[in-house]
């Protein structure tokens, strides 16, 4: 039923799988270790089940595998990174690579990004600007997914954010939410034959729905109506916008099959709270703020209050410890990625 | 039961029941300027009737009406503002003052604010960014006012944030919301005899209720769950934790009779989208994008959709020239503040 993997072993299988479709080695390693952490932190729906599209389109190319992004300094601290139809996550860490150098120099960062492609979980990213140090805010596009609010054709991606600040104890907080509920949520609920919560989304009919059936041909909700519409709406500004990436409705659909550039724009802004109020200052803070919500009293005792990524970076330590455990279905399609001959 | 007055009278009469709560004038003309400025976008919680706890407050020494808040500025892009306890639109005025002059030389600007207090709405201030050419998102603490997601104890404020982009045709791109329903909303509902959608609170047995008396008496329920609730804590990590204002449980609340300093704090960072693009490419994308959410079909053909902040500068130019219809028993009460004696 399922597999339990080391992180070392479903890495070289990952960078295996894309070497084979064309990435470099440096690439290819870049690429899986973004994909791996997710399934590290358990967001599955983007790590090994993401392998597939992520091969497919470099084989097919939808991405182009061997594009080199460019890097423009537009000012100490802003960034632009042109992604030339790379794989995501190289344009995503090149990103955060230039972030980090800007930020130690300047205290703060703004990278932007274009022509960049999927780039897997953010979670991955934000770990890493938080063992550096930093407070970081950012955000990408998405596939268009559903209406603006009051609307009717689709036009917003699910666009995530993701704000971190480090913390040495217990962990970093990081918050890594899309900005209506996941339609792999939705396909799950399907599966197991459950109902959804009114308020995820209308069916055809444009009438809200518990039927996960019916959703899934209708449209997502955003969270809080206007307010969700009008959120997920300002990650395409901060990162598409003032980027040159494509917005709304002309970003490009991430299917396997499609051989179409996503042209998609992801952002990162960076701050140094140790050039703001001291590092110890700051430490103290982050440590207070958070255990203010841990011991706010729980609705159900045998669930404490958690603060946004605790309980991801609880898994991704054990996994480092245990392995990762993953279906037997989702495994041997890997394996099937992996098996496929080179390209030329 | 109404009255019409213009812009320049009623703000008069707000600086003349500031100054004689002991502002000096130019404090007193920031002050009514942001607060009939909220009355001038439809933002009716944040206008007319907030004069009375800010003169209060001001007269009980709640806030500090001589206080002289200074500016910290730590690197190129990066300043503090230390309120000093001084009335929140001073604050809030020179944050942005301060933000302007950064984000003009270097393309960036974060500041941050500490030892502030309630600062009214934010719409005022990203009307002013946006004129300026930039791009702005920003925050603001709040008094504690619902539990964070799982929990029982109220800890996290309605934070708002606001995001603004300049757009020249029809106007520019502001969303200024909290992340939970404001209880004005739910007030109103009972004034109104009118029941709430359920999701917007749980009554006192902590339920969900669509019952606004009961709603009142529990908590506001943030919006998406655990992601609004999430969504307001980063409000406070960028304001207040890495600021050195007071964050979660720890802000003190804003009442009429409160004698004691919020430590409230805010934050502002704005980007020049025209060194990363180039102007005249910013201002084609920013206008495709506000195109593509106004031509998308609407549920009822009698409320096309718009785009956030819309309305608001709608009824900002015609108040212009119509002047601000307000309730009788509002005006009176401004009145009732205008006839107080100065403070020696």
């Amino acid at each position: 039923m399922n597999e339990t993997i080391s992180v070392a072993d479903l890495t070289a299988l990952f960078e295996t799988a894309l070497q084979n479709a064309g990435l470099t080695e440096k690439d290819a390693a870049t690429t899986a270790n973004i994909l791996v952490a997710a399934d590290r932190v358990g967001l599955t729906t983007h790590g090994a089940v993401r392998l597939k599209p992520y091969v497919t389109r470099l084989r097919n190319g939808g991405v182009t595998a061997s594009a080199k992004p460019t890097v423009d300094q537009r000012a100490p601290s802003l960034a632009l990174v042109d992604g030339k139809n790379a794989i995501g996550p190289v344009v995503g860490q090149l990103a955060v690579d230039t972030g980090l150098k800007m930020v130690a120099e300047t205290g703060i960062a703004y990278v932007g990004c274009r022509g960049s492609n999927h780039f897997g979980a953010m979670v991955p990213y934000a770990m890493e600007v938080c063992d550096a140090g930093y407070v970081m805010f950012s955000g990408t596009g998405a596939s268009t997914t559903y209406p603006p609010f009051g609307g009717t054709e689709k036009l917003l991606g699910n666009n995530p954010v993701c704000y971190a600040a480090p913390c040495d104890d217990p962990c970093h907080f990081i918050l890594d939410v899309a900005l209506a509920p996941a339609r792999g949520k939705i396909r799950a609920a399907r599966d197991a034959g459950q109902k959804i919560p009114l308020g995820w989304a209308v069916g055809p009919d444009g009438n809200e729905t518990d039927d996960p059936v019916e959703a899934l041909k209708g449209n997502l909700l955003p969270i809080g109506g206007h307010k969700g519409s009008g959120l997920a709406m300002t990650v395409d500004l901060l990162g598409a916008v003032i980027t040159g990436a494509s917005f709304l409705s002309n970003v490009n659909p991430w299917t396997d099959d499609s051989p179409l550039a996503q042209g998609l724009g992801h952002f990162f802004v960076m701050i140094d709270p140790a050039r703001l109020i001291g590092r110890e200052a700051y430490d103290n803070a982050i440590r207070e703020f958070i255990d203010l919500i841990l011991k706010n009293p729980a609705q159900d005792p045998a669930h404490p209050v958690r603060f946004p990524g605790q309980m991801e970076q609880e898994l991704y330590k054990k996994s480092g410890e245990e392995g990762i455990t993953l279906p037997d279905y989702v495994m041997e399609r890997v394996r099937e990625l992996v098996a496929m001959p080179p390209v030329s």
